[in-house]
This record gives C-alpha cells, sequence and structure tokens, in this order.
C-alpha cells in the first residue's frame, strides 16, 4: 500500500538541490536523493523519469500557465498582449518566499554541463507552449513562432534580472518591461 | 602510424546514415559506423566525442559561416544587413548535390528522440554564435539576443522549406524570404 506522501515533489527537489551542493550532481545518485528526503527510491521514480528531471519540476507548470493565461484573454487581444499575459501568469513561481531556492538552483544547474543542457530541452518546451498557444490564438505560424521566441527571451531575461544579487524588483514588473523593450527592439528589425 | 583517412567525418558519417536508416540509431554502435567506412574505431572517436555528434559534423562550420559573413560586413549594416550575410554564408551546405543526403539525414533524426534533443543544443549553439557575432557588431544585449533568434528562426524556416519534396527553390533565396517575412511580422510585435 502507497504511503501518503505529501509535497513529495518539493521535498525530492528540495533534497537533491542540497545534495548536488554538498557531493555535485555526478555524485549523487536518485535513491540518496529519496532517502534524504525520507522516500522511497520507487517514489522518486514515480515523479522522474531521471536524475536530470528533479530539479525542472515546475516547468511544466509554467508552460501550462502560459497557455492558460492565453487562453483568458479576450479576442481582441494583440500578439504582444497575449505574451504580457502569459508571462504574468508565471509570477506564482517568482515569489519573494522562492528567491533563496530559485538562485540556488540556477548555481547547480550552471555548474554542470548535463543540467545545462537540460536547461536549454525546457526552454525549448516553454517556446514550444507558448508557440502553440498563439497558434490557437489564431496568429499565423511565422508570426506565432517568432512571439514564441520574443516571449521566451523577455521571460529568460526577466527572470536573470530577478535573481541577480542586487535585484530588489518583483518578477511580473521586470517581465513587463522586459517584453516591451524586446518588442521595441524588433519593431528596429522591421 | 596513422593511415591516411581522407575525409574521415564525411565518410563516418555517410556510413552513419546508413546505418542508423538500416537498423536505427539504437541499433547501431560507433565500431559499426567506423567499420562500414573502412575505419578504425579510434578513428571515429578521434572526429566525434559520441555516437550521437556524427550527424552533426557540419554544424560547427554553418556556426563559424555565419560569425565569419558578420565580420565582412562594411560597418554601416544594420542588424537586418548583418543577418541576410550570415545567413547567405551557410548556402554551401545546402547545394542541390548535398540535397538528398540532408533529407535522408533529417528524416533520421525526426525519428529518435535522443537525435531530435542533440538537434535542439546544436540549434542553441547556432543562435548563440550569431548572438556572439552581432555583440561583436555592436549590437546592444537585447538587441542582439532578438536578433540572433530571429536569424536562427529564419534559417530554420529556409531550411524546412529547402527539403520539403515540393521545393525547386535555392537556399539562398529562401533564406532572404524567410529572413524578411519575419523581419516585417516582429516590425508588428512593436
Amino acid at each position: 500500500m502507497a504511503r501518503w506522501e505529501p509535497n513529495a515533489r518539493e521535498r525530492l527537489a528540495s533534497s537533491a538541490l542540497d545534495l548536488f551542493a554538498e557531493r555535485g550532481y555526478e555524485g549523487t545518485t536518485a535513491a540518496e536523493i529519496a532517502a534524504r528526503a525520507g522516500l522511497a527510491k520507487s517514489t522518486f521514480f514515480r515523479h522522474f523519469a531521471d536524475k536530470r528531471e528533479v530539479l525542472f519540476a515546475g516547468q511544466d507548470l509554467i508552460g501550462e500557465a502560459f497557455a492558460a493565461a492565453m487562453r483568458a484573454c479576450p479576442p481582441s487581444a494583440t500578439p504582444r498582449e497575449l505574451l504580457h499575459a502569459a508571462l504574468a501568469a508565471a509570477a506564482f513561481a517568482f515569489g519573494d518566499e522562492r528567491r533563496a531556492w530559485v538562485v540556488r538552483r540556477q548555481a547547480v544547474i550552471d555548474d554542470n554541463t548535463e543540467l545545462r543542457e537540460r536547461e536549454l530541452l525546457k526552454r525549448a518546451s516553454l517556446t514550444a507552449a507558448l508557440e502553440s498557444a498563439l497558434r490557437e490564438r489564431g496568429l499565423g505560424e511565422r508570426l506565432a513562432a517568432l512571439a514564441a521566441e520574443v516571449g521566451s527571451l523577455a521571460f529568460r531575461g526577466a527572470f536573470a534580472r530577478w535573481i541577480a544579487p542586487s535585484n530588489a524588483r518583483g518578477y511580473a514588473e521586470l517581465a513587463r518591461e522586459e517584453l516591451d523593450a524586446l518588442a521595441s527592439a524588433a519593431a528596429s528589425l522591421g
């Protein structure tokens, strides 16, 4: 019979981060991550396909939030308004109380080639989620692909600014600013 | 003493493609690829870090061609002119005589998750090569990142159209058209 495992994903992610920081990514196994979280190894693999996935648990939720926010926009929304709504909807993942964790997580990722590759693949998935939601909203193929890349760049730019040591501003405000700045830059290419 | 191994990279890539198509990617080893090409296994690993790399031998050359072309542009070149020059410089890889091979290669990649992931990572490297060359040309951080994504999208779009069964047009012309269309779309986001 399965044990009751409240917040198993979060506990596993948090234990993984501790162990990666202590022993390095290569020196840590999925079994050790589960043990540190007080969970069985089988529980780990019920939640994550492999060790690389454990730090990216939240990314699918962000992609879903992007898409849901765009679906909720009025029919009159412009591509830029759709992107603003999408980026704003990811704010749940970037509250002040999560900042220290996100900063530690990023340092571990930046330090390991395999995790950096996984991050690039997750980034491509997020961009694809944006593109697919923009297509659903009736944008043509080329504009949807382009707007998705712009949204993705704005998201990464806002994220990078949000985790910077000197930053005191909120993610939502930074995302809005990044997107507007990128849209202006885009206009200069036309 | 090392044997003389003319065109070892091309021969290995060609043998790999044959074997991947015959036996599948998973069912083929680096040693078998080398044997088919009439080369030693050690020769394979002198040219490629692993089995996944063998189909992506040309990508670094394309990144270098992008950068060299931008460096050769006059100081007055606009971001869009820099991108046009970069994309045009990749035409060496997409001559008519290479089309059948490129089409077969793409079918093998599309059919395998691991190769698709590798392709996404190579795509990110190409975008980074564009971005870095645009920064060298004095573009600001945000505009360089954006223009690199636009260039990368135009490159992928031109490539997809070039390998389409119904296509009779050349890569260079398609790349020019894609970039202009994307730049117009970009303007509409501003």
